[in-house]
C-alpha cells in the first residue's frame, strides 16, 4: 500500500521543496510604474546622487550661517533679503555677509548659503530687511546632495517583492525600466471522478469542481500566472496526459486530487511516472492536509494538494505559495496578514502533528478573540465563514482557552 | 493666512471622510471566478443544500449503524458486503439487516445506510463479509444533506471583498456569476514648479515625480483603479483645470501638492473652488502629513495630499485606502499585514500629535525587534529602507525601547 510512505514534519516538507527549487524562472523588462508586486532579477545601484543638489527643507531664508551666530530675540541678527529662489528655479543671487534670500521648501539655496533659517524664527523688519531670533547651525534645514541615496548606493537587492515606496524610489533616480522575475505559471489539474465544472448541475453523486478556481485564486495572490489545465476523472492515463500538457505549459504543476485514498494514491503514481527523480514527499503530519504529494519531474515542482478544498488552502499556502516566490528568486515571502488575539475555547490537537484551526475574530471591549470554527475539513464554508487561521505547533497537545495565537489572515 | 485653519485629530478627521462618503460606486456584474478582491454588491444567500446528497467522509464501508452496535475487537460484528458505490455515482444497492457496502471519501453511501465505518474498524474475513471491530453512531463519518450550507442560508454579506475561499464557496453552489462593485476610479493630479517626469532628466533645481506613481500603486493595492491626469505647476489656473479633468474622470480626487506653504494652500483653494461644500479638513495633528486636505466637491471626495512622498504614502494609508473601500460599499477595509515587535530605541514624539515612526525588522533569537529609521519625510529612501510603520498614539509623548509595538508592513 504506498500510502503515506514517506510523512514528513511540515517543516522538513518545506526544507525538500526549498532544497529542490534550485533552478529560477527567466527574467524579463519591466516599466517600473507597472511593476508592483513584481521580483527583483538583479540588484540595483544608484548612478545618481538624491536629491542631486542642496534643497531647502523648510520655507523660510537661506543665510550663511555663521551671519547668524549668537542670535536671540534681543539680540537678533538683521540680514538684507537680497532675492528670492523660487522651487524649481537655480538661484541667480550669491549672498554676501549679512545677506539672505527667500527660501521654499524643496528650492534650492542661494549661493553661498549653507543653512535655512525657518519662517518662524524671523521677523520682518521691512522690505528688505529681517530680524534672525535664533541662531542657524551650518546645514540646519538644508537636505544635502546625497543624504537619501549617493552614487553607487546598493538600492534594493535582487528577490525584492516591489511595493510602491520601491517603485517611487527607482524613480526618483531616472530607473524607468526593472528588470524582473517573469511571474511563474501554475498549471492546476483538478482530479476525480464525482467532479463536474461549476457551470454545470451536477446529477446525484456528483459536486462542482471548486479547487481549480480557489487554486487559481491563491496563484493569483502569490503573484504567479494560474493556468488550468484540465479536469479529469480517476482515470491514469487521462491525469497523466493532463498533467504531460500542464507541463510543457507551466514552472509548477499543481493536482488537486481526489479524495478518497486510491485517487490520492493515483495522484502520486502520476508524478511518480512523469519525470525523474518523482514523488519525494508522499504525506505530511498535518491537519487538514496530510496527504500531500511532492515530486520533482525533470526540474519541475509537482505538488499533489489533497481533494478537500481546507486541507488544499492550508497546504497551498505552506508549500506552493513560497515556491512560487522561491521560483522567482524571492528568498523570504511577504508575510500573509496576521492579528494576535485570544482564543475563545480550547483546542485538542496531537502531539506530532501540526493542527491549522480555522477562526472567526470577535472584537469585544477593545480585546480581539480567535473563536475557532468547528467544521470537517471537507466543507468549504469552513474557510468561507473563517477570517483566518491558527496553528497548534508539532509539539504540542493543543491550545487552550485563553492562549495569546497569531491568526494568519485568509 | 488660510494655513492649517481646521487641524484635526488623525481619527475625527477619518470621521468626516467616513460620514462623507455616503454615496457608493455602481455595480457591475462579473464572472466568479474572475473575482478575487472585488466587494460583494448584495448579500448572497444559497439556493441550494450543500452538499446536496449524504457524502462519505472517509473510505470504508456504508452500514446500518444499528447493525454494528456493541461490536468490539473480542466481539466484532460480521456484515455482508453486497456492493459498492464508487465515487461520482448513484448507489445500486440497498442494504438489508446485516449487510455494508463499500463507500469512498466523498461518496454517497448505499441504500438504507445511515453511517461509514472507517476501513481502519473492519477487518476482511473473505471475500464477501467483514468484520467490524467497533460500533458506528448512527451519522458516523457522514456529511448530511445541507452540512454545510442550507437553502436559504446567508452565505456571504453585501460589502465582502472577495476572497479565493469565497469564490470556491459561491461555486460550489452554482453562483458562476456575482455582482459587485465597480473599481473605483482616483484620478491623481501631481504639483510642483520643480517637479519634472521621471523620465526626463531634471535640470539644476529640478526633481522627478514620484507621487504619481506610488499613489497609483497605492490605489491599484486598494481594489481602485488609478487615473493619473496630469502633473502641474504651481498654477492656480493649471491646477483648477486637470482637477476639473480628474473629477469627470473619477470617482476620488487626489492631488500630490507641492511641498512648500504656498503650494500647499494652492492645493486647499484649487479644492475649495471645484464646487461644494468644499474644504472641510486642513490640517491633521499627524507626523508625518500634517498639511493634509480634504473636501467634497459636489458629491466627489478629494483630497489634498502632502508632497513628501513619506508624509502621502502615511496619508494615503490613512485616509484614502479606506475611502476607496467604503465607496465599494466595504464599511470595514482589509486589514494590512503585522507582525508584533519590540522597539530596539526610544522613540520622542509629542502629547496631541500621532507619529508613524518607519521601522525596518530585525530579527534576533527569534525575538523580533523594530528599528526605527531616523529620516527626513522628504527622503522616498526612508520608506524604501523600511518594513513598516508603528502608530506612536496621540496621546503618548513617545514609546520607549524595549515596548512591544505592531508594526503594520508596507
Amino acid at each position: 500500500m504506498p500510502e503515506f510512505f514517506n510523512v514528513l514534519a511540515p517543516d522538513d516538507a518545506i526544507e525538500v521543496v526549498r532544497n529542490r527549487l534550485t533552478i529560477q524562472v527567466e527574467t524579463e523588462v519591466v516599466d517600473t510604474a507597472d511593476s508592483l508586486g513584481r521580483v527583483t532579477a538583479e540588484s540595483i545601484t544608484s548612478s545618481e546622487d538624491l536629491p542631486a543638489y542642496p534643497r531647502s527643507a523648510m520655507d523660510g531664508f537661506s543665510v550663511r550661517a555663521r551671519d547668524t551666530f549668537g542670535a536671540t530675540e534681543g539680540l537678533p541678527a538683521y540680514l538684507e533679503v537680497v532675492g528670492d529662489v523660487p522651487t524649481g528655479t537655480v538661484p541667480d543671487v550669491t549672498l554676501a555677509q549679512g545677506q539672505a534670500a527667500t527660501a521654499f521648501t524643496g528650492g534650492m539655496l542661494a549661493g553661498e548659503a549653507d543653512a535655512v533659517v525657518m519662517v518662524e524664527n524671523t521677523q520682518r523688519v521691512d522690505g528688505h530687511t529681517i530680524e534672525v531670533v535664533r541662531p542657524a547651525a551650518p546645514g540646519e534645514n538644508v537636505i544635502q546632495t546625497g543624504e537619501d541615496v549617493v552614487t553607487g548606493d546598493p538600492v534594493l537587492p535582487a528577490g525584492h517583492v516591489l511595493r510602491p515606496q520601491d517603485i517611487g524610489g527607482l524613480l526618483a533616480l531616472g530607473i524607468h525600466r526593472v528588470s524582473v522575475a517573469r511571474r511563474p505559471r501554475v498549471a492546476i489539474v483538478s482530479t476525480g471522478d464525482e467532479v463536474v465544472p461549476p457551470v454545470e448541475t451536477p446529477l446525484a453523486g456528483k459536486i462542482r469542481d471548486i479547487n481549480t478556481y480557489t487554486i487559481s485564486a491563491l496563484v493569483e495572490r502569490a503573484g504567479g500566472l494560474p493556468a488550468p489545465i484540465a479536469l479529469v476523472g480517476d482515470d491514469f492515463d487521462e491525469q497523466r496526459a493532463a498533467a504531460v500538457r500542464g507541463l510543457a505549459a507551466a514552472d509548477i504543476l499543481v493536482f488537486s486530487a481526489g479524495s478518497s485514498v486510491s485517487s490520492r494514491d493515483m495522484t502520486a503514481s502520476v508524478i511518480g511516472s512523469l519525470g525523474s527523480p518523482g514523488v519525494l514527499v508522499h504525506g505530511v503530519s498535518i491537519k487538514p492536509g496530510k496527504p500531500t504529494v511532492f515530486g520533482m519531474v525533470d526540474g519541475t515542482a509537482a505538488f499533489g494538494l489533497p481533494g478537500n478544498p481546507v486541507s488544499a488552502m492550508v497546504v497551498f499556502d505552506i508549500l506552493v505559495r513560497p515556491a512560487i516566490y522561491w521560483l522567482s528568486g524571492c528568498a523570504e515571502p511577504p508575510q500573509r496578514a496576521s492579528v494576535e488575539a485570544r482564543l475563545l475555547r480550547d483546542v485538542p490537537s496531537q502531539a506530532g502533528r501540526e493542527d491549522h484551526i480555522q477562526v472567526r475574530l470577535v472584537t469585544e471591549n477593545g480585546e480581539v478573540y480567535a473563536d475557532p470554527i468547528l467544521g470537517k475539513s471537507n466543507l468549504i464554508y469552513t474557510l468561507v465563514r473563517s477570517d483566518g487561521s491558527v496553528k497548534v505547533p508539532l509539539d504540542r497537545g493543543g491550545l487552550y482557552s485563553g492562549d495569546r495565537v497569531t491568526v494568519r489572515i485568509w
